[in-house]
């Protein structure tokens, strides 16, 4: 089954936000076994929409719409549809009930506006938007399906997986079997390392597949199979993976939809050890990441962000003569920090974060050096990282790399990899 | 003069790379006043590029392509024109001297797959790369031009603003004139609200026109403008920008690229104030976001980041009974969080977020109850919001809610809104 992909937006075509939903959602078809050869961005106009909505169902059997489904006058995709099909606008009031409640639950009054979210073109079908008020579209255009997700991608994502992409798979049928993924997610070597040392797999992969992804210094290891059922398929994957974890090693943190705080406080709750942690470069974001994760309050207690030198020592107690021998950039200031941390948090676990985040060196140390420090019961450690890119980059390696190096504490596995 | 964006490369269909040089385009060709409609993205598939070609031109006046151009075998762009020409390929033996020359003064041997960098569609004139080895290409096709530039962006980017744009303006002539955006930054009501606040602007505007855009809990509002020069675009943008500023009022806190921790870095700065903060459920994402700001360390010192409740008593001061008596999720815990986190962080300003993240109610509130307290020499404040979604995304909401109520709190704006 060939999907094409149409963001519609003004805003895209100005450059003021880059098409990020066309690149997530060419990902999940390509794991879904489903061909892309096309996407498409339009303005804010009811007849361009409306000829490139035409011009997707004459070549491919679906085509997957985002934006233009907001409560305000430019928005349009479904005004377009309409004049696409060949359709009269509807209008759903069970939906347009739901939506007063809504605000009503929230103690607000609706604006009048929101209404235009309860409008459905004649014969299209709403998908449900469990982060947001303007529910999907999905109807029949001249032999194709056509599929209107909202732009917003925090909306589209989850709208996508849950409905989009099964009925899309649903809808290619026999021909095009069951497509499994697996994602095996490492750190601490490079792309091309990682590539080379599976290279004769890639090479000789037929099915399964491989392919290799880079993203916010991980390397994920994607492989995926194709059979008549998910049965055969996951069958096929399973040797493929064991020896891409034989020849990785302990550069493999998890899988699939783990992530590194998930894993490190899986670790720290198997031991029953509490963590805590000192921020400095990062400003709290090693702290954000670690509470991302529901549940985290039974193994995590709390963070010191001594953004300032003289916080190191008032809240951290780390002396004002040690930052003065070597610099708030070292490795001897990031572990006296992680053994205030434990202190005055009174925890079992704590990392420590201190850096020059850019765009200008600190304290005599260029943009991008990092040092992260773990005390755990067992041990207290310190490494000294370069990292590469911009401040909002070299910040989020940073904290990620905290977390990983946390991870290696804990597994005991070395950290001169 | 209509321009169409067409970026080449399988790459972008599986959403291995996002397409930033169609937004850098875009970006461009608006401050150049050239119309823009469409973007396409093809993969590296001879017919399909030549098709896209074809299709572009006959909209158009003018088509840029991005990659396609390289060394490899899969860099067909070059052929895909030739085929939607009709023309043949021609060599240019002047530049495979210089290409040799290029690497013999770097002491390497060339490959001879480069000498597909000399090849030239019959018609098409070479557009020098500084940056990198491949031209770019210039050719008539059916009345249109079409442009080929390198797909990497540090290549792409100094080619079209040296060459492509000005000779597209030039090819435009007078009737373009330039175009100008003015973006003005809201929070505090939804953008239904806003859309009807300024529905009657929306439905007169011609030139210039008004666009909303939600993102992360901001309405924005953009002004686009079109004039003979930059200096009657932004004459044009100044009576709407006024209009739309006075029904608003303090609901807009920034313009263009003005962020809010930017913003109340800024209002801090000028009072010579300095900022810390106290966090719960944001687990260190309101520190996390003013430090992602270069220069913040001239406002701010810190964060306490108590996510156990022991913690706020243990590191902020809160008394257990205080906690006790009104639940962790309350104005008053949040307020006595705001003054230990002053007391403790020696700062002028503090400002302190707790609340249930979800996914599940937190100490008998509701998932998304989110308490902000803002400590300042002149006021204690707190409020209390209902935040949607998911747990992400109500922290999120929370992080960024915490730094527009620190901003209306400094700026003597009411809370009411």
């Amino acid at each position: 089954m060939r999907v094409d992909v149409l963001a519609v937006g003004t805003e895209l075509l100005l450059g003021q936000i880059v098409n990020t939903n066309a690149a997530q959602i060419g990902e999940r078809l390509a794991a879904a076994g489903l061909d892309h050869y096309h996407q498409e961005v339009v303005g804010d106009n009811e007849r361009r929409i409306a000829e490139a909505i035409r011009r997707s169902v004459a070549r491919s059997e679906a085509l997957i719409i985002t934006g233009g489904i907001g409560p305000t006058k430019d928005d349009l995709t479904r005004e377009a549809l309409c004049g696409a099909a060949g359709v009269e606008m509807g209008f759903d009031d069970e939906f347009a009930s739901s939506l007063r409640e809504y605000w009503e639950s929230r103690g607000r009054e609706m604006p009048e506006s929101n209404l235009k979210q309860a409008q459905v073109p004649a014969g299209a079908e709403m998908i449900e938007n469990p982060k947001g008020t303007a529910p999907g579209l999905k109807m029949r255009v001249s032999g194709a399906w056509v599929v209107v997700l909202p732009g917003v991608p925090a909306e589209m994502i989850p709208m996508l997986e849950r409905d989009v992409i099964p009925f899309l798979q649903g809808e290619a049928g026999a021909d095009t079997g069951v497509v499994v993924s697996r994602m095996l997610r490492t750190w601490g070597e490079s792309e091309s390392k990682v590539g080379e040392t599976l290279g004769d797999l890639f090479d000789a992969a037929r099915n399964p597949t491989l392919a290799f992804l880079a993203s916010a210094g991980e390397i994920k290891i994607r492989i995926t199979a194709r059979g008549a059922s998910k049965e055969e398929a996951v069958a096929l994957i399973a040797p493929l993976e064991e020896e891409v974890r034989r020849r990785l090693g302990p550069l493999v943190f998890g899988a699939d939809d783990e992530t590194i705080e998930a894993v490190v406080l899986g670790l720290l709750r198997e031991r029953r050890w509490t963590l805590g942690n000192a921020e400095s470069m990062t400003g709290g974001l090693v702290g954000a990441k670690i509470t991302n994760v529901p549940g985290a309050s039974d193994v995590y207690r709390g963070a010191i962000v001594a953004y300032d030198a003289a916080e190191k020592e008032a809240l951290l107690g780390v002396s004002h003569e040690l930052i003065e021998e070597h610099g708030v950039v070292s490795e001897e200031v990031a572990k006296a920090m992680a053994v205030g941390a434990a202190d005055r948090l009174d925890v079992d676990v704590a990392v420590a974060v201190t850096g020059a985040a850019g765009p200008t060196a600190h304290d005599g140390r260029p943009a991008g050096t990092t040092v992260v420090a773990v005390l755990t019961p067992e041990a207290l450690m310190a490494r000294t990282l370069q990292l590469p890119g911009d401040r909002e980059r070299v910040r989020l390696f940073a904290a990620t790399g905290a977390l990983h190096l946390t991870r290696m504490a804990l597994q005991g596995v070395s950290w001169g990899t």
